[in-house]
């Protein structure tokens, strides 16, 4: 038989994230490649008194087909936790339950995107966003961004030479750099958005994993007509749930609601009414807080590591949350080759490389201290320091 | 702001069936219109017991992120059982698990339909898939089915004139209609698809509900370098759970996997890994047999209603398992119009319309027979007569 396949599958970048983690199953090898929350404060007995509850409850009811838009009073938990947390009035009417934050992108590309449609992304940005676009064959502009947030210049050039349909951000604790946008590059972004015909799409799953500093103003407050939230439970809760949700204005609620219909109908109406019990009968807040303070010993742990054992030559982020340390390595050096040197030294992390739209070679690489004890940190930055250093001997001998 | 929606979006045709439900949530309304199995048949115990197995045994794993593919247990028992109940020779790693079929209906289209390409539906045929398919702006070619499978000269004149990518097939007790293609109209079937290059999609959520008679040959079997099997737990264990999963040849994997990674990373793992565990610790045979006992009576009691109190005029299908019985009314008769009579006369079910691609008024209509009891469904059909005969003086004083 002939190729079947249709165009748009040739276009979508395969997880090279996924290959690399397959590398660092080794269980000698020190992972910072992950992207994974740690498994350890998943409140698992928690849940499983929750799952019991719904099965005693209303174990009919949760086993059965439901309704699109999701578990009412799940979409009014949201709601509440919008305006609670954010001051945001989003009705429940407006959010819809999605399989994790990844198929929201999957239905806002299938509900907005024709093929060659322009969509601003960040520099470096979140790989499943470029997976979850490129199906639907959008151009993809990139606009790097740095501790501030987003370039504003570079923002302005795009803006005056293309029509952009959809601004694709994670303004907080960004995945993969851990920058977070100021106030100052938010209101300077919106500006430049406000009156024009973009929507932006802002994906928040890690805002509640803040360690220092304040929280800034969502998109959503301050362009709320032109804004998408995307939240999800997987770092908060677990994330083999594969729960979250989309709020958009009302006017794109009924098409989501086709979309998800024509996608799977509907999500596991059991794990919606399991974590809504949860939130019931526990205080996520407290549970949020004992993830944070564990996070930021980790991620303090890392920067020592990094201040430590690697020169100072390499450059770093410095997140106030969140789960990812993005590094940069000193002209020339290819994080691609120091990734092969540090698999020999047993420990992993993910190039720069599918970070990027349009590059095969880069300086940078992504770090992630969630998953990894403080101990064991200490012991794979020495690792990573000793593959720095045969890398740049090898760039110097050159 | 201006419409930002995509071409594709505007082509989907929401459920109909869905706004028909809510008019069938009034509880002095008998509805045959859903699509549900019986919410009092589903293990509830027994996934109790399973749920509380995981959490004790595997919970941080089950609700940690996971691979694309699927729980691999999980495949090797679905693997097993093509094995044992079908012998069919398919590896767990030709398996990928998915949200039900209808995921596995959006992510066919992702992979293979451009714009306009051809795709050979039944007529009438399953809405989720003219749904699914209709994103992805499929052109549709309907091929009537009748009460012994597919009409193989009209077929015939569609594969003459079109190129068609796919052709979705529901062989056993299909939806909407009930009615399950004989062994000479597979193998009919299958010798005008032979050589050709087009892949069958075979649905076949019911084949385990089957009442009388016996088993037929998948297309897996006569055609098995050209078909995808698509399966699901809705109907045998519970919908609410969402999980399904598609067969396909070796060579087609690669891109299912890169698609469901791009839609969703993967299906919910606790799920899978708790259908898993309910199916090791029970006898799905046994409890198949219970719901195919209660199904078959449900059937028998709306089949002597139809033959109690609808005119020999309406013609219906004899299904030999499942969960819909067909109806076609006198030549003229609108099943829209007699669904608003019904509504009045409080019962319920799906007109025609929504199962074929061009057809604004039909003489056909769907009716369910799973979700009911023996004693409403008499009520129930008692009450269709009313309404039918109503109708049928109507179109006879016009």
């Amino acid at each position: 038989m002939n190729n079947l396949f249709s165009d748009r599958i040739a276009d979508v970048p395969r997880s090279f994230i996924r290959e690399i983690l397959k590398v660092a199953i080794d269980p000698s090898v020190i992972s910072f490649a992950g992207g994974l929350p740690n498994r350890n404060l998943f409140p698992v007995a928690e849940l499983k008194a929750a799952a019991n509850r719904v099965f005693d409850t209303a174990g009919r009811e949760a086993l059965q087909y439901a309704n699109s838009e999701g578990f009412a009073e799940l979409r009014e938990y949201i709601s509440g936790r919008y305006r609670e947390k954010q001051g945001l009035e989003i009705p429940a009417d407006n959010i819809l339950i999605t399989n994790g934050s990844q198929q929201g992108l999957d239905l806002l590309g299938k509900i907005f995107l024709n093929q060659g449609n322009d969509v601003i992304i960040e520099e470096p940005g979140y790989l499943g966003a470029i997976q979850a676009f490129s199906v639907y064959r959008a151009r993809f502009n990139p606009v790097p961004v740095s501790d501030d947030g987003m370039e504003t210049e570079r923002l302005k050039e795009v803006l005056a030479k293309r029509a952009p349909k959809l601004m694709y951000l994670v303004p907080n604790f960004q995945n993969p750099s851990g920058i977070t946008y100021t106030a100052r590059n938010r209101e300077a972004v919106a500006e430049l958005v406000r009156g024009r015909n973009i929507l932006v799409v802002e994906d928040d799953p890690y805002r509640e994993l803040r360690f220092t500093g304040t929280h800034k103003q969502s998109f959503g407050r301050l362009l709320p007509e032109h804004t998408i939230l995307l939240g999800s439970f997987s770092k908060i809760i677990a994330p083999g749930l594969r729960l979250g949700w989309i709020a958009a204005p009302a006017r794109i609620m009924p098409k989501l609601i086709v979309a998800k219909q024509a996608s799977d109908l509907h999500s596991n109406h059991f794990a919606q009414r399991l974590i809504h019990q949860y939130l019931t009968d526990n205080d996520i807040d407290r549970h949020i807080e004992n993830i944070v303070r564990v996070y930021d010993r980790q991620r303090q742990a890392m920067v020592r590591g990094i201040e430590k054992y690697l020169p100072p030559t390499v450059a770093h982020t410095h997140p106030e949350g969140g789960m990812f340390i993005w590094l940069t390595l000193p002209p020339g050096a290819s994080s691609m080759r120091l990734f092969d040197l540090a698999i020999q030294d047993k420990v992993a992390f993910v190039p720069g490389n599918p970070f990027y739209v349009d590059r095969l070679e880069t300086d940078t690489l992504r770090l992630n201290f969630s998953c990894v004890d403080e101990e064991t940190i200490e012991i794979g930055m020495q690792r990573l320091g000793r593959a720095v250093e045969k890398l740049l001997d090898q760039v110097g001998g050159q």
